[in-house]
C-alpha cells in the first residue's frame, strides 16, 4: 500500500482494528477487578502494588498488570507507583459508593448467558434474531430476569428518580399505576415513595416479583404495592389505570408483538391515561448517541425480535394502537430516554 | 450522590463503565462482520441493507443492526441509508486489500484459545500467570502457533519491512541471520529478500516452520532459508551469527528464562554481532502507549510469566547476559518497537 498523505506520521494504522478485536479484554479486566474487589481496596486508600495485592489476596505481578490495564482504560490514575480511583470508578465501581453498579456486569451486561448469546452473533445476523437456544432471554421465566432485577437496581435508580421528577410525583395526584415487566420494581416503587396517593400494580414473573417486593418493603410502600404474577401478554392486568410504565420492555419485542400489546394496554387505561415508555431510544440515524445505538446489537444477539426503536418507530406503533399522541422527554445524564403517550 | 460540579450536565455518568462491561460486544461484532465478509461486500460497492444482506446471505434485520453497530464504532460511514467503508476498514478489513488483517482476529487476537484464557483472568491475577491448563500458550507445540504463523503475516509485514530498512538490508552486507521462534518466518525472509547476501536460519516447531517455508518459497529465498526445528531453549542453534532476531519472543518469557536464553544467544553471536528484539515495549510508566501497554494483560492471561517489558527492563537483562549495550529504535506507524543489542 502506498500513501499519498502529506503527513506520513498520520497514515492509518491497524491499531483501531486491533483494539476492536481486543474488546473482550476490557470486559475481562473489569470483571476480574470486580471479582477481586480491586476498586473498593484502592478506594480504601491502598495504593501500591504490594498493599493492593495483600488486600486482594492476589499475586503482585497480576495486580500490577491489571492495575496498569485499568489505568490505560482510564478507571485508575497512576502517579509513579501509586494508583488511585478515577472519578467514575469512585462513583460506580467502589462497593462503598451508593451508586456502585459492579453487580450489573455479572448480572446482565456481561453475564454468562448474554455473553454466550454473543458467541453466535454471525448466526443471529443470518437469522435476524437470537441464535441462542429457544427464545434467548425471552424464554418464559428465564432466570436471567431475576439476576437482572437484583443487579440492575443502581443502574436504573437515577432513571427512576428522573421519571418521578418528570411526572411530578410529589404533587400527590391520586394515581393507579401499572408497572409492566417491572423487574426490580424500582420505577413503580419510586413513584409510590414520592407520591403517597399512588397505588402500584407490579407485573412480572413470580420469581422476579419477589425481588420487587423486597424493594417495595425497603422503600416503605408495601401497603400500596400489589403484585400481578404471570406473562404480560396472557395475564389479566386490571383496569382504569392513570399510568402504565413500560420500562425496558417494548424494546425486547418485535413490531407485531408491540402493536398487539399496546392495544391491550390501551384498554386498561382510563381516558386521558398515559403510557410511559423508557428504554434505549437512538436518534433517527440509529447510530447516535452511543449507548442507545449499540443496544440494538444486544437485542439481536439475545432476543428473537427486539430492537432499539427510534421515537418515530414508537410514535407510529402507538398511533396504530389508538393512542392520541406521543412525545419524547429527555432524562438528563441518562443513557435511556422517555416517551409519554396519551390515550 | 450529590455533585458539587458547576456544570451539572457534565456530571459523571456510568456510560464509560458500561461501555467497558460491553467490550466483548465490539469483538463479537468484528468477528461476525468478518465471518459474513461484510467489509469486502461493502468494499465492492454494495451499500444498502437489502443489497448487503443478499450478498451476505443474511437477514436484512441482522445486517442493518450489525452495520449500524460498525458505524457507531467508526468502521463504516453511514449517510442516509447507505454504508461505505471508513479508511481503516478499507485498508485492514476488506479482503481485497493487500494489508487485510481479518484472519488475525480468529487466528490470534480473539481466537478461541486466547479468549478462553481470558475467561479465567481473576484466577490468573491471583496466581500471577495463566490459569489456563498447562502452560497456556507456552505448552510445547501448542497448535495456536501454527494459526498465529498463518494469520499474522499481514499484521507483521509492515514491521518486517521497517526492520529491513532500519538494518539497511539493501546494502548487501554478508549476514548470517538466526530467526528465533520465527513463526511465519517473515522477519528473516524479508531480510533475505532485501539482502541477497543474507543466509537465514529459522528456528521454531516443525509444524510452524512449514508455514515459514511457504513464505520463504513465495519470496524466492528458499535457497538461503534453513530450518532449525525444535525448542529454542533445547536445540543447537548453530554459531557465528551476525544477527539474531528475537521477534515477539522474549515477551512470552519471565525474567529468569530471558536471562538464561540471552546467555545462550550471546554464545552463538560473532563478536560485535547484534540481537534485534522486536515486541510490545511500553514507556517506562507502563501505561502508554495503548497497544504496548495493554499487551501485558494478554501475557498474564495466556502465559506463565510473559510481560510487556520496558526498554530499561530489557537493557538490564541484556547487560546481565554480557551484552555491551542496547538501544531503542522506533519503527514508524507500528505498535511494536525495536531494541538493538550489541555483543
Amino acid at each position: 500500500m502506498t500513501s499519498t498523505s502529506q503527513q506520513p506520521e498520520q497514515k492509518p494504522t491497524a491499531e483501531r482494528v486491533m483494539e476492536a478485536f481486543r474488546g473482550y479484554q476490557r470486559t475481562a479486566a473489569m470483571k476480574a477487578a470486580i471479582e477481586l474487589d480491586l476498586f473498593t481496596i484502592i478506594g480504601e486508600g491502598k495504593s501500591t502494588v504490594p498493599d493492593i495485592a495483600a488486600a486482594a489476596r492476589a499475586s503482585e505481578r497480576g495486580i500490577r498488570i491489571l492495575c496498569d490495564h485499568l489505568a490505560v482504560q482510564g478507571f485508575l490514575n497512576k502517579a509513579g507507583a501509586a494508583y488511585t480511583l478515577a472519578p467514575d470508578a469512585q462513583l460506580f465501581l467502589d462497593r462503598k459508593s451508593p451508586s456502585c453498579i459492579n453487580d450489573a456486569a455479572f448480572g446482565f451486561f456481561a453475564s454468562a448467558e448474554v455473553m454466550h448469546s454473543f458467541g453466535s452473533l454471525a448466526a443471529a445476523v443470518r437469522k435476524g434474531g437470537t441464535a441462542a437456544a429457544g427464545q434467548g432471554m425471552m424464554d418464559p421465566n428465564d432466570p436471567l430476569w431475576v439476576d437482572f432485577a437484583v443487579s440492575m437496581v443502581n443502574v436504573q435508580r437515577p432513571m427512576a428518580h428522573g421519571l418521578a421528577k418528570v411526572l411530578n410525583a410529589e404533587a400527590g395526584s391520586p394515581w393507579k399505576v401499572l408497572d409492566v415487566a417491572s423487574g426490580h420494581g424500582l420505577f413503580g416503587v419510586t413513584l409510590a415513595a414520592k407520591n403517597p396517593n399512588a397505588e402500584v400494580y407490579s407485573q412480572d414473573w413470580e420469581s422476579v416479583l419477589a425481588v420487587a417486593q423486597k424493594n417495595a418493603d425497603a422503600a416503605g410502600v408495601a401497603a400500596r404495592f400489589h403484585k400481578i404474577p404471570g406473562d404480560a401478554f396472557q395475564v389479566d392486568l386490571g383496569s382504569d389505570y392513570d399510568l402504565v410504565l413500560l420500562t425496558n420492555f417494548l424494546q425486547l419485542l418485535d413490531v407485531a408483538a408491540i402493536e398487539v400489546f399496546l392495544k391491550k394496554i390501551f384498554r386498561v387505561l382510563k381516558p386521558g391515561g398515559r403510557v410511559i415508555t423508557l428504554g434505549f431510544i437512538p436518534n433517527e440515524d440509529r447510530i447516535s448517541p452511543l449507548g442507545p445505538a449499540v443496544f440494538s446489537l444486544m437485542m439481536l444477539a439475545t432476543t428473537p425480535g427486539g430492537d432499539a426503536y427510534t421515537f418515530s418507530d414508537y410514535d407510529r406503533m402507538f398511533r396504530a394502537a389508538g393512542f392520541a399522541r406521543s412525545e419524547p422527554v429527555a432524562l438528563p445524564n441518562a443513557p435511556q430516554q422517555l416517551i409519554i403517550s396519551t390515550k
